[in-house]
């Protein structure tokens, strides 16, 4: 079991721990103490070569089994999770000035997110732990017999709610009483049991966490649990090995709690540990100016485990994070690979939106263009140049907020011809257009 | 050139015309003679065997380019069209009283919607057409002297803008003015022209056939290009080829205009002809209540050609059809595999969302759990039964329409379960719903 993993270390501590020691953070620093999983690089080596992971056992993500935190026996999620496109988009290159830009479109997943990669790393480790009712197998592989929770309201929550759903395992998901209609819905129609908690959401993430802890329920909170990230990093697998091994120069991603950024870094490293990329790229974070908290603390060289939380404020609603939880992986994505932080405005976010969808074919949510939007301010800033290959993460669809797309298109100027139903007008209002 | 293509087929008086001889109808009959495009099966059999297809160079449905009708050297899409999961549903397939269920989950093409191969094709086949400058390679090749237009407000459109986008297609997309806006952004994001009809949809659709033959533009229109069935009938291959090639005994799918059934029909019958499937699934085809036409016509066995329209009214917009454009093939689908057709009210349609989004983990929009409900329906009705392999095809993403989950969620008495903000009131909440 979990043959590949030598450790948990504490990231504030750097105390290890053993992997059947402890299920989530570091005792000594409780929910702040968030543990990086560690592995034997040459036992991975010795079990698996990367010209053989096309014909892995998968479906997706699941191909990269021997680097991941799993129990071999234990089930994976019926539905595709991972082997999302990377989309090659020449004009969007030609536009940034750079040499080469790719698209990886994670709003291809099963609930349409990047998120899906950690909560089918959250199913799968849930039936991993020890039956509550004492399971003398050591392992709950009755999947209605164990519960996972989170406090959601956004791509984490459906991701979570789908897999479950698909694996029928019980979710039980805690939302602020300001959630949208909609996405409950989603939640519900999923079959999950939606929590909505009379109070803001922090409130809604404390009673999530306790009732995890009382009831023994998986607990997939972002930045506590720390296979997320090993979840997530999966997507960086995809992206080398879709260049045949040849990392890009940059990754272009857009940073909320810091996860997905943390867990990119966390794949290009093992890349590397393995010999089977020479270089990771540079990690460049793109934060909305109203949700910045780790440009700020990146800008200012403060120690990001005592800067106060600020108010978030951005159309990405999946970026908006006042203290970003994973926050140490994510700051050290970016300062461990010298790349950048950079901020940009909810405009820059919402005009990428058609940028993006006309120069690549992908229509991503505000929290995915922001990355398109990002490598222009880095562009600019001369941290990419003419000869950098880059990757930018779309992280999810556009679908989530076809509001946002809406005022996308209205921000570049993009707006329908009205005609009269007829031929002649028709034929007027081409010309004027120049459409021939 | 299309080397496999023998020659288009009118299906009213089935004269056949060379592949260079017309473009899309039979000219004796005007918009209504629409062609079936005809293979030499034995020239196919010699180019490709159905081991070697998952190793041909694609990705996704262009895997089948001995089987489409294609010229070898024109560009494809950067997207990924096709290569959707299959994913298994055992407890659906329990719950209706079939052996096998599986869900084709078109929710994961790159514009969401099984639409993406049409217009996928339509793309590859515009490249294909003689410049209008007259060229005298013979082919356009330049995809910004390509312009390619349609009428529709729904996912034909959101395709064909996708699709365009990401090859630098010029596309025109007519719609009504009542079209929704939100639709309408998504397709001026992919930097489409829209021409927003003072009229009807059908007023919209005779503008665009017009300004089609008026500027020599590639017309996209379901029902009068032949090419849309060739595209959509990919995924029929990709459901036997996952199965291995061991058909499944019945495929569940609603209908509109009768595209997608009559497209996998032609798909299951390219497959029986050279050898590769050794049956032809029922096709069991789908209608809403409010937009029976084929059932209708089905029903009484009156003449398809000469019933006349209905007004169509259903809360599932992507299979609302007065007069089904491709009548002729969708009817023969159900016909000539001895499948039937069932028609479904709105509320099954609404409540078929939750059910399947619970017991698969696909998400679906209400067009596409339509085929739920049509199963249930016709297991009711004895069509299918407890030896039964079943393929359910879900036609587009529940994110197309995050209000009809809202209503199916509801419909079902799904409800998220309100708590005050402390630990208590979660306990005795959670005790009150039974969940531990």
């Amino acid at each position: 079991m979990l043959d590949a993993v030598t450790s948990l270390r504490c990231l504030i501590c750097h105390r290890s721990y053993r992997s059947d020691e402890i299920d989530y953070v570091c005792p000594r620093h409780g929910v702040e103490g968030i543990v990086d999983v560690e592995y034997d690089y040459e036992r991975i080596a010795a079990t698996v070569r990367r010209e053989d992971l096309a014909s892995e056992p998968g479906p997706g993500m699941w191909r990269y089994s021997a680097l991941l935190p799993i129990d071999s026996q234990v089930p994976r999620p019926p539905l595709l999770v991972g082997d999302t496109p990377l989309v090659p988009a020449p004009r969007l290159a030609a536009e940034v000035g750079v040499r080469r830009v790719w698209v990886k479109d994670e709003g291809r997943q099963p609930t349409a997110s990047l998120k899906d990669r950690a909560s089918a790393m959250a199913a799968v480790k849930a039936l991993e732990m020890p039956a509550v009712d004492g399971d003398t197998l050591g392992t709950s592989l009755d999947p209605s017999s164990t519960v996972i929770t989170t406090a959601s309201t956004g791509n984490a929550a459906a991701a979570l709610a789908g897999i479950c759903a698909s694996m029928a395992i019980p979710a039980v998901i805690f939302v602020p009483a300001s959630a949208p209609a909609a996405k409950v819905a989603q939640l519900l129609a999923f079959g999950a049991s939606v929590m909505l908690v009379d109070g803001p959401y922090d409130t809604a993430t404390d009673l999530c966490m306790a009732a995890a802890a009382r009831h023994g329920w998986y607990n997939r909170n972002t930045g506590f649990n720390p296979y997320m990230t090993e979840g997530k990093k999966t997507a960086a697998y995809e992206v080398a090995e879709a260049l045949h091994w040849d990392a890009p120069d940059a990754v272009v991603v857009s940073v909320g709690d810091g996860c997905i950024i943390g867990g990119l870094h966390k794949g290009f490293r093992d890349l590397l540990a393995l010999g089977w990329i020479d270089r990771i790229p540079r990690l460049i974070g793109v934060q909305a100016e109203g949700s910045d908290y780790l440009v700020r603390v990146w800008e200012s060289g403060s120690d990001v485990l005592t800067t106060p939380a600020i108010i978030p404020t951005t159309v990405a609603d999946s970026i908006s994070a006042g203290l970003p939880r994973d926050r140490i992986k994510g700051l050290a994505a970016v300062t461990a690979t010298h790349g950048v932080f950079v901020r940009v405005s909810d405009d820059e976010i919402l005009a990428a939106i058609p940028d993006l969808a006309r120069l690549s074919g992908v229509f991503a949510e505000p929290a995915a263009s922001a990355a398109l939007a990002g490598l222009r301010k880095a562009s600019d800033l001369g941290h990419v140049g003419p000869g950098d290959r880059v990757v930018l993460m779309s992280t999810g669809s556009g679908l989530k907020d076809v509001g946002a797309a809406t005022a996308g298109a209205a921000a570049v100027g993009a707006r329908p011809i009205e005609v009269a139903p007829d031929d002649e007008a028709v034929e007027r209002a081409l010309a004027e257009h120049h459409i021939t």
